[in-house]
């Protein structure tokens, strides 16, 4: 059954450390309009939440959608967060704790919010919109400073008793491994990250290694970008090269864990590391992901690149916007007209 | 919708690598006759199909049902098996390939028959008759030679593309760690079953360590039985207890994982290892999972131990005939009728 919610435009927010992505999404999720800004996350949760109005109206200006026709905004957050209360309970890279996303936004717009983890987000907007289309059960998995993951099963997005589920950058795989950010040591995090790669490397840089790293890079002791990486595998550079290869042996290794253990259709990789990498850090992770799993479980399970990139974000966060719609919708029908397709 | 094969009686099956347990069930879960007898896989899948038969026929004339009244079988087999075929694939521990034990058995008793992987099954017996009655999201994980798991979302059994869903026990957590007996290294099963057990506790002899274990059985090198490892726990044997620790600890650690990744309500733990054992075993993988998962993931979540023992497998395959049975009966109705509850 169609209803009119479904065609209107929405909102989608990419709500990231260092930047603030919104755009105004319409119901075949086109970008219709877009805007840009600094996160500016030291300067308080109420700077950033006033930060984030102003890209939304600058991304409805920019559309030339009016705010009238604009059903609702979806957000997606660095989290844990709540989805069903809107609040983000804890994000280290915002310096946030308890910030109740949702109803700021219901305050200030007068319109339905909404919001979801980001790699959750990003790993829907793969399923509905790119990598992972008509697929029943995959898992997102995003390289970047950190390692995030999503699951879709069923064809819906699984979120786990306390709707933290999709956490595998802190699942342990090398017991006894090295120190990770949240404290334990050998999670996937802490052996595949960016963070993790550049520590790599300056451990070999310190042996005495050379690597053209350092002259593509200001200090290599502080965090390397992907396109950096990029560069020097493009130079064949011993030391980045060897350094992305454990970094997708290690992800292998986790991904065929997971090709054991929950056994769905599809891996999708995104992320700055794998995007910036991809033909190489692909090949890797498939390797050795065939290598550990069990042929019986691995046989046809695909394991792919994210499709989206940096739209995945906001066309994920309009998507969140519209199917909690819909869902709000079809709680007001009455029970019957729901068993009508 | 009550059928009147929801009240029939039922056999479930239990094959085992050493043993073959067989009982008749009624509509309510209760256990009206059974048999047993020793598998004897040496003498090849047909002579043990046929032992199997006889073994059901015993249960049934305990039972005093009447063959006539029996509504199907369901088998809980070692795997990977494919229960849409009724094949079972590869069952290293009875020597079998390619073993079509549906055939076979509706071949002989005129009788639908279904098939389901031993760890799903025990899973499933859990969820509904055990230690997970109600709850929505589990993992069973089950510790005797090896490792196996059965993971149940949404109330229902989840089986993955290839139906291997589940395997936990070949989750890599230490990687490099110790051989494991699928070829890879560092497995949970290679650091937690009761055979990485017997091997902690012969590497600590060979040290010249001294432990009660050697007077308690007959070959310190062999397998070691979870009653043996029980007793020597309770002398305070140091060797033993600090084997039966660690593999809790790594049990824990994988556990910590799936809280973050999966983010199960429940995580029911059961096999030879930990009945044997289970209060301290129990608090050993509790407190270690606790350390390892975010406590976001955690809160609220359940370790708790199994509660079936050794019926979990007769009972798990009487479910999993009567649910198949169910099934086909809805198929079979008019599409309108499914919708009426």
């Amino acid at each position: 059954m169609a209803n009119q919610a479904a065609q209107q435009p929405v909102i989608g927010v990419d709500l990231g450390g260092t930047k603030i992505l919104a755009a105004v999404v319409d119901g075949q999720s086109r970008i219709l309009g877009r805007a840009k800004k600094k996160t500016k996350a030291e300067r308080g949760p109420l700077d950033v939440l006033a930060r984030m109005s102003l890209t939304i109206q600058e991304a409805i200006e920019s559309s030339g959608v009016s705010f009238k026709e604009v059903a609702a905004i979806g957000v997606g957050s660095p989290g844990p967060l709540d989805p069903r209360t809107g609040v983000v309970v804890v994000a280290p890279n915002l310096g946030w704790k308890n910030v109740n996303v949702k109803a700021t936004l219901e305050g200030e717009f007068h319109l339905p919010a909404f919001i979801e983890n980001d790699v959750n987000v990003g790993t829907l907007a793969e399923h509905r919109l790119g990598a992972g289309q008509g697929v029943s059960s995959l898992v997102g998995i995003f390289v970047g400073t950190g390692i995030g993951g999503g699951i879709i099963l069923d064809g819906r997005l699984y979120r786990g008793m306390n709707c933290t589920a999709g956490e595998i950058g802190h699942m342990v795989i090398q017991e006894g491994g090295p120190l990770c950010s949240c404290g334990r040591q050998g999670c996937l995090e802490a052996l595949a990250s960016r963070t993790a790669i550049g520590r790599m490397i300056q451990e070999e840089i310190q042996k005495g290694k050379k690597s053209a790293i350092t002259s593509l890079v200001k200090n290599v002791n502080g965090q390397i970008k992907s396109r950096a990486l990029a560069a020097a595998l493009s130079e064949e550079d011993k030391v980045v090269t060897g350094a992305l290869k454990k970094s997708a042996y290690y992800l292998g290794v986790a991904v065929a864990g997971l090709i054991n253990f929950l056994n769905p259709e599809m891996i999708v990789l995104g992320g700055g590391v794998v995007e910036a990498n991809e033909d190489f850090y692909l090949a890797e992770v498939q390797k050795t992901a065939v290598d550990f799993a069990f042929p019986q479980a691995s046989q046809g399970v695909r394991i792919v690149p994210a499709r989206l990139g940096d739209d995945a974000g906001v066309l994920g966060a309009a998507l969140v916007a519209r199917m909690n719609l819909d869902e709000q919708t079809a709680e007001m029908l009455p029970r019957a007209a729901q068993l009508v397709e």
